[in-house]
């Protein structure tokens, strides 16, 4: 929308003040630069008023932001599409000790072949990748490499993850589960976040613990503290 | 302040709200998440307000959160300790062509040795490393580096550094210069932050243009679209 649509976004620009309100951060993707960069050429003046986004509201579960490597995004695996690049950059942040926040897919105005096909302008409904969705990808990639040995997988079905659910709302949810635990876990409805911890100072340990589950990761967040 | 004195700041609590305010979002690091975990040792109820920190509003120059790599911090360099370690973590994000966020030092409380000594408690006052400083630091390690050939220094005296100054506020200032032209750029009063990009879209340095101070630094952009 907001690609195709800045010259109508901007339009009387020139003589009153105009507002374009996004959910999160205005500037966490290039989206937005987009309309600053058109702006200026029109010789508008512009402000930008930040606001918490998932990039640093995350920090709600505990794991301190300082500790985050890059940001992956998991997307909805299909029949015959099932890329897993995001996997091997949570295992590259892991490698160094960062944490991971894996943003989930959503697919807004899908169109089915058929409707795509036949020109028709008819939206399937929008759908959120859960964290529990997420978590099932996943572990179908660690138990593939497992299998294959081709490479050292580093994640197990034991690894302690974390899901977030409606950050900053009222009714807004922590989970933190294994990583197989996870696969059951209902987080309620959208949008729902997942971290992948790296090393953790004993701190963030204790405020995964408050969110726990099950005696299992509870277990496992002491051992991992004592080490 | 919030170690020592979280019970004082909890006085109260059981039976009425009570709020704690700080600037940026409240959980960057895991200094907050103590309070929280003493809060629910204590049996008390809390809600988290997040808000832009400037893990997020750094977007302001245009680089998009999504290719930041880990955070880092720039200190203030003593005549006898003068740590590197940010550097190494600086060159590792761009291996993987990520940006680096560098947040700068911030001395509180300081006591001269003669003050600390005799117990007296008389503070120096507040000092903020600015990212002039940050940058003339910088480039002391690219031209040692450079000049001991021990390492390659990836980093140059042309590499295209962004700071930012009093983010969020209405005097806020981007500006967009070589490494080596940044350490005579004067950003005003703090608090400063120093970007330095990995590889960038092409919407991302037109952004960066838009706060160049030099027909260098211009040219150069120019040159890292073209590639």
């Amino acid at each position: 929308m907001v690609e195709q649509a800045s010259d109508e976004l901007m339009e009387g620009a020139d003589t009153e003040d105009i507002a374009f309100l996004v959910v999160g951060d205005p500037l966490g993707a290039t989206t937005h630069t987009d309309l600053i960069l058109r702006a200026v050429e029109k010789g508008l003046q512009y402000r930008v008023i930040h606001n918490a986004s998932i990039m640093n509201a995350v920090g709600c579960c505990g794991l301190q932001l300082y500790s985050y490597g890059e940001t992956v995004s998991i997307v909805f695996w299909e029949k015959d599409w099932k890329p897993e690049s995001f996997y091997d950059k949570i295992l590259v942040n892991r490698e160094r000790g960062m944490h991971t926040l894996c943003l989930l897919d959503i697919k807004m105005k899908e169109q089915t072949i058929e409707n795509l096909m036949k020109g028709r302008p008819i939206y399937e409904p929008p759908r959120f990748l859960s964290a529990s969705q997420a978590c099932k990808q996943l572990l179908e990639i660690v138990q593939q490499r497992d299998k294959d040995k081709t490479t050292d997988s580093d994640l197990t079905p034991d690894t302690v993850c974390v899901a977030v659910a409606r950050v900053g709302a009222s009714d807004q949810k922590i989970s933190v589960a294994t990583l197989e635990e996870m696969c059951d876990v209902d987080m309620g409805s959208p949008l729902h976040s997942l971290v992948i911890p790296g090393n953790m100072h004993p701190l963030e340990g204790q405020m995964l613990t408050l969110f726990a589950v099950s005696g299992r990761v509870r277990q496992l967040l002491e051992e991992i503290e004592k080490r």
